[in-house]
């Protein structure tokens, strides 16, 4: 029987998909499971593609399956389980083969596992998979942690089985150890902070507005064809206008407003606290659903506060509706600026050469934050790699047309009582961006009087101290 | 000669100061600096006070120095160093002396400090004090982590040489091993959102209305007479009252704006973080520091939006500037209320039980955040320990009298171009915690639509999906 081309370890949803992706694509798969039974329900369930598809139930028969060298997927639980699996796969490896972890690693153990491996054992590729299990299946976008030599290895295969748009493959290898894990952890927080934005407006629609989720949703349906075109966008207008078997009322109502998550987006947060980057667009979104969470506490919280219930908003006109649009779009880019000036800000950190343009390229489809927008990006990212997005020519003249708008929203909500934390992170990033002379001369001056801690003079070298530490 | 009462190594600003208050409150201090002139220079500049003190020029002869068992202050740079002066300590001490940690450190230190020690060495305590210089010499704030026994020990000393609010001492056991260095990191957060706040409402005053320096050092002066009062807002209408002595200008107008910081408000936002309990405000103090920081590349935005500038404000009445009084209240509230939330989530998870009525007492005085609003925080949360603040009916009243304001501020700000950050993410919290019905519904539904997360229906157990996941 001939090889296979490659080896995929762990047949959940994401992993099965993978496989079959990777068999229709024409390459032919060596697959295992833990348990045998399911890989041998995935083989029979595979239908056509079997051809492609060597099952294997054991980890020897699997490395004898593949070509050498032998790229292996594992897409098993991150975490402890992949410690394991690398542990126990390692035996039947040699030096050039390469496992490849695709699960949602934090980079540090990426880079961790890259360290523990001795000069005999086979290389390590850290991949970002994003797309769920529809991406999976049909086209993911793939960023990719490892050496130049490895990449080329997996090339052929990650760009088959990558999404494409415009015919361009999504995947790339962004570079070495850590980086593929790094950039899909911000590639989530980014779709934390895109999400709540889109949440909030849905509540000045909801809440200021008044209007039902029908409405709501053909509002979303319209700014899909506009340039908040995205698959975010697109899929808020479906969930809006869906309705619930049971009850016939629309969806979103019957719906608990308590939010789960699985983490990246604190771990996004987390690396920009570590690395000093602002990135408060990401932590509202993450705060956001932190407080979604408190039910109880917020329901007590409603009642201590009666009296000052949500106001109706003043302007309720078309204008306003389209002001939203805006200050979405306003919100959104600010919020995108921060998420890549953390990855340029890591990128420079940890010696990776992230190329941002590649990156937003590769985002444009098969992940969950895939827009032309990020077409837009990538072009701004061409030539002035590492600069803030809001001061890319491109991105000046959107935030010059649309920052009025996202002024009003935020003003509005606040007066009216609805919560716009992720809105108003972004407008207070700008506005503190584009201020020349802000108010931290006052903290210097501050911490100068009860620390000592000194500041520098405007146009002067040196550190001083102000009057207050002086005899008079 | 008659030995000293407790020991303190590490004679820099901080170390001498309060070996100084130590002598100064009649107790017999040995001091050992790594540097022995330092030594000697310390105790020759003593004066009337070095009756009281035994320096010492080994580690040998300090440990001799002390009545057994032995309480020793480290006073040494946080990290590796007090790593290196606990190794070179422990040889000459007993299984009953205390090392006490009095530095900066990192709670995760101290944890792994205790669990390092062996069954016969000295115990360690980690204890945070804040009040800068000042505070060292004559009072400071001081929150201890250790053992009942260890704290019973040295409580005499901690108790005479603390600062006092109303003759009540303002030191106290916090809690076991970490706990006292974490409340010391959650102190300085809430210290960076008090701080960024004062400056926000500075910076309206400033570009807002036209005030010159002295004009808002005024306001400030007069707002400290009434429900801000606070060192923070006492010393901001100092410095902005104080005038450079070379240029006659205020003083604060030549200040660069660029903050610095040294890391423990990015701490407490990381632990926040970790936690998954909400602290936009320090997140949102973080930010601003760091942004401020961006001198160039803000004066490279302040051009390429140029076009844009900073609106006056539309309402710039006396009524206005009470505005500011007001919601600069309700934000401190909000940002108190995160602060001591996140301390209620760290005492839970790591089991400390850490007394939150007792910790906002032994802020009243001696540390940088000191205030009356402190004494009614920890009468709110007698009786009702790990509450959210905004829960409290104290505060649920001053929150109904003084959101409106708030509102106002972020509005006006938010239209005029004035980042108020940490002031805005203060609403926006609040907003969110008191609402019954959020829009995590939507949040819900695109994550079960793209990676079919499930969500909670209102009113039910268990999990399901939405019509878009089922055939039609």
């Amino acid at each position: 029987m001939q090889q296979a081309d490659i080896g995929l370890i762990g047949l959940g949803v994401m992993g099965a998909n993978l496989a079959l992706n990777i068999a229709e694509n024409g390459y032919r798969v060596a697959v295992f499971n833990r348990t045998a039974a399911k890989t041998r329900e995935f083989y029979e369930e595979a239908g056509s593609l079997k051809e492609q598809i060597i099952p294997c139930e054991t980890l020897e028969e699997l490395a004898k399956n593949i070509r050498a060298p032998r790229p292996i997927i594992l897409m098993v639980k991150a975490g402890e389980a992949v410690d394991e699996q690398v542990a126990a796969l390692k035996p039947f490896l040699a030096r050039e083969d390469i496992i490849i972890d695709a699960g949602n690693a934090n980079f540090h153990d990426t880079v961790r596992r890259l360290a523990e491996l001795g000069p005999n054992d086979p290389t390590f590729v850290g991949m970002g998979v994003s797309g769920g299990e529809e991406g999976a299946r049909h086209g993911p976008s793939i960023m990719v942690g490892g050496t130049p030599e490895s990449y080329a290895r997996i090339e052929p295969v990650l760009t088959a089985i990558s999404a494409k748009y415009q015919g361009q493959s999504c995947s790339a290898l962004l570079g070495p150890d850590g980086a593929g894990h790094f950039v899909k952890t911000i590639h989530n927080g980014i779709e934390y902070a895109d999400m709540q934005m889109i949440a909030e407006v849905y509540g000045v629609l909801r809440d200021g507005l008044g209007l039902e989720p029908a409405a709501i949703g053909k509002i979303f349906e319209k700014w899909n064809a506009g340039p908040l075109n995205s698959y975010l966008v697109e899929i808020t207008a479906k969930v809006l206008l869906a309705v619930d078997r049971k009850t016939g009322k629309p969806a979103v109502d019957v719906i608990l407003d308590s939010a789960g998550q699985k983490g990246t987006g604190r771990w996004a947060a987390i690396e920009a606290q570590m690395l000093g980057i602002p990135a408060t667009g990401i932590e509202a979104a993450v705060a956001a659903r932190s407080i979604s969470s408190l039910v109880s506490q917020r329901g007590e919280a409603s009642k201590a506060y009666s009296g000052l219930e949500t106001a109706k908003l003043s302007d309720d006109s078309t204008a306003f509706v389209d002001a939203l649009e805006q200050g979405l779009l306003a919100g959104k880019i600010a919020a995108y600026a921060q998420g890549f000036d953390v990855m340029a800000g890591a990128s420079k950190e940890h010696g990776w050469n992230v190329p941002l343009a590649t990156t937003a390229r590769i985002w444009r489809a098969g992940c969950i934050i895939r827009s032309q927008f990020l077409d837009q990006i990538a072009d701004a990212f061409e030539g002035s790699e590492g600069k803030n997005l809001l001061l890319a020519p491109a991105f000046v003249e959107r935030m010059k047309s649309t920052s009025q708008s996202l002024r009003k929203v935020v003003a509005e909500a606040a007066l009216a009582g609805l919560p716009v934390p992720a809105l108003a992170a972004a407008l207070s990033y700008f506005d503190s961006f584009r201020q020349a002379r802000g108010t931290a001369n006052l903290i210097q001056a501050q911490r100068d009087f009860f620390g000592a801690h000194g500041f520098k003079r405007i146009g002067e070298e040196g550190d001083f101290h102000g009057p207050w530490s002086e005899p008079a």
